[in-house]
C-alpha cells in the first residue's frame, strides 16, 4: 500500500480527534465571564494541552512518512495502534476536567500519553524495517527527545500521586519540547538531496 | 468515476466512524481508577474490538480497490451499503456496553457484523464485474476467510442466546483472523507486475 | 481555485454529515429486541432515508464537477450553500424521529430537501457559467429528474398536513428515482472523448 | 513539508468544525413550527453566521496557500493556532444561543472572531517569510479588509456591553464584507501567469 493513503486516513482521524475534543467543553448556563472562567477556564487549558499534543503527533507523523513510499501490513497496524491511543485523549482529557484535575485522572492522562509514545516508538521501528527505513533509524538515531519524553511521562504519573497539579508540569514540558517539529529528518532529507 | 474519489470518501467516513465511537465512552463521575475500571473498563474492550473491525475493513477496502481504476454506479452504491452497516457499529457497540453485554445486544452486534460482511461480499461481486475485476475474483477465489467469517458471526449470534460472553468469542476470533491484511491481492499484484 | 480542492472539502463535509446522523440514534435502555424495534426501529428507517439522500448528493456532486477544472467564487459559495442545507438534514431527521413523524416535522424535512434541491439547481447554474459549463447545461438540458424532484417535495410537504406518513411517500419516491446516478453526464463525457 | 498536506489537514478540521456546529442545535420537544421558531429559530441564525465565517476562512485559507509550495515548522504552528481559534467557534456560538444572546457571550463570540483574525494575520506573516511569500505580502499589501475586520470586531465587543443585539451588527457586516473571496491574490496570480 502507498504511504500516501495511510497518511490521508491518519490525517482524517487526527483532524477528527483534534476537533471533537471541543465537544467535551461545556459552557456555563450562566451568562457571565465569571461563570465561564470558573467552569470552562480550566477545561480550556487542558483542551489547549491536548490540542497541542495532537498537533505534535500530526507534525511528526508526516516527517516519519517522508522517507518511505510504500508500507506493509505491520506499519499499517502499528499506525492504527498509535491512532487508538490518540483517540482516547478526548476521553482522558475530559475525565481530568470533570474531576477538576484529580489524582487518578491525571495519572490516566499520563498513561494515555505514555501509551501513545510507546505506539509511536513501535511505529518508527516498523517503518525502520522497510526499504529506506534504515535512513530513518539513522536520522532518529540518538533520539534524545524520544527517550526523554516517556521518562517525563512516568515522572508526571508519579508526581500526580503527590499533587495532580505538579503532575501536569512534565506533560507541559514535553509538549513545549516537541513544539519544535523534528528537524533531524528534514535535515537528513536536505543533506541527502543536496 | 475514478476509484480514488470513492476511496477518499470512504476513508473519510471510516475515519469518522472509528473516532466518534470514543464519544460513546463515558468516564465515571468518581475520580478513582476503581470506578474507571468498573464503569469504563468493559466499554474500552468493546471499543477496542470495534476499532479493530473498522481498521480491518479499512485495510481490506484499500486492497480491494487496487485492482480497478474506474468504478460505476453499482460499485458506488455497494460501497455506500457497506458504509451504512459500518456506520451502525458505534450504535450496536454502545447498546452492548449500556446493557453490560446482554443477550439481544450481543446478537444485534453480531447481526451488524454479519450485515457488513454481506455488504463487503456484494461489493467484491460488484467490483468483480468491472474491467480488471476478473483478477480480483481469481485472487479472492478460494476466499477461506471470507467464507468462514459469516459462519462464525452466525455461530456468535447463536451463542449469544446461550451466554452473551460466549457469543463474543467468535467475534474476537474473526477479528484476530483478519488482523493479517489480505496478502492474496498483494501477492497477485506482485506476481502480475513481477 | 481548482475544483479538486472544493470536491475534497465537500467530500469531507458530506462524510461527516452522513456519519454524525448515527449519533442522533439512541438505543433503548432495555436490553430486548422488542424495545429496540419499538424505540429505534423507526429512527433506523428515517436514518436510512437521509443516508441515501446524502449518498445521492455525493454521487451527483461528483458528476457535476467532472466537466470543470477550475471554479470561481460564485461556485464556491453556491457549493457552501448546498452544504448548509445538507448539514441541516441530521437535525430535521432527528426532529421527525423524536416526534414520531408528526405533521410539522415531516413538512420541515420536506422543506429541508426542497432547500437542498434549490441549492443544487443554483450550483448547476453557477457551474454552467464557467468555461466547459455550457456542456453541462446541455447534458442536464431536459433534466426530467431535476424538475420532478422539487415538485414531489412540495407534494410531500402538502401531504404531510393530510397525513405525515403519506407525506413520506414522495420523499421515498424521489430517493428511489435518484438512486440511479446521473448517467447523462457520464454518457456525454463518453461521447465527447469517444 | 508540502503545503498540500497542510491544506488537506486544515480542510478536514474546517469540514468537521462547520459540520459539528449543527450538533449544538436542538430541536424542540414539541411538534409545531411555532415551537421550532421559538426555540431553534435564533440558533439557526447564529449557526448560519458561524457557518459563513468558517466558509470564509476556508476560502481565504486556500488563496493563501496558492503562492507557496513548501511550508516550514513556523507556518505549521501558525496554521494550527488559527485552527485552534476556529475550533472554539462552535462553543462560543452555543453559549450565545443558550443565553439568548446575552452580553458576555456576545463579547466572547467577538473575542473568538478577533482571536481567529489575529491568528490569520500571524499566518500570513509566517507565509510571507517563505520563498514566494514576498508576492503574498505585496498582494495583500494594502489589505483594507484585513485591517478593518479586527477594528469592527472590537467595535462589536464594545457594543455588546451596550446591547448584545447591536454587537452582532459589526460581526454580520464583516461576514458580508468577506463573502467576496479574496480576488487580490487571484488577480496577482493571473497577472503573473498572464
Amino acid at each position: 500500500m502507498q504511504s500516501s493513503r495511510l497518511e490521508a486516513f491518519s490525517d482524517g482521524v487526527l483532524a477528527i480527534i483534534i476537533t471533537i475534543m471541543v465537544l467535551e467543553l461545556h459552557m456555563p448556563e450562566q451568562k457571565t465571564f465569571a461563570a465561564f472562567f470558573h467552569q470552562t477556564g480550566l477545561n480550556l487549558l487542558t483542551y489547549l494541552l491536548s490540542f497541542v499534543y495532537v498537533g505534535i503527533y500530526w507534525n511528526n507523523h508526516h516527517h516519519l512518512f517522508q522517507v518511505v513510499q510504500r508500507v506493509d501490513g505491520l506499519v499499517l497496524w502499528a499506525n492504527l495502534h498509535l491512532l487508538f491511543w490518540l483517540s482516547l485523549l478526548p476521553l482522558t482529557t475530559d475525565w481530568m476536567d470533570e474531576t477538576h484535575v484529580a489524582t487518578d485522572p491525571t495519572a490516566a492522562y499520563g498513561i494515555n500519553l505514555l501509551g501513545a509514545a510507546v505506539a509511536y516508538f513501535l511505529l518508527t521501528a516498523a517503518i525502520g524495517r522497510l526499504p529506506g527505513g534504515e535512513e530513518l533509524r539513522k536520522a532518529l538515531g540518538r533520539g534524545v527527545k524520544e527517550k526523554v519524553s516517556p521518562v517525563l511521562y512516568v515522572v508526571g504519573i508519579g508526581l500526580a500521586f503527590v499533587s495532580p497539579w505538579l503532575g501536569q508540569v512534565p506533560f507541559v514540558v514535553v509538549a513545549l519540547m516537541w513544539l519544535i517539529p523534528d528537524r533531524r529528518v528534514e535535515r537528513w532529507l536536505a543533506e541527502d538531496r543536496g
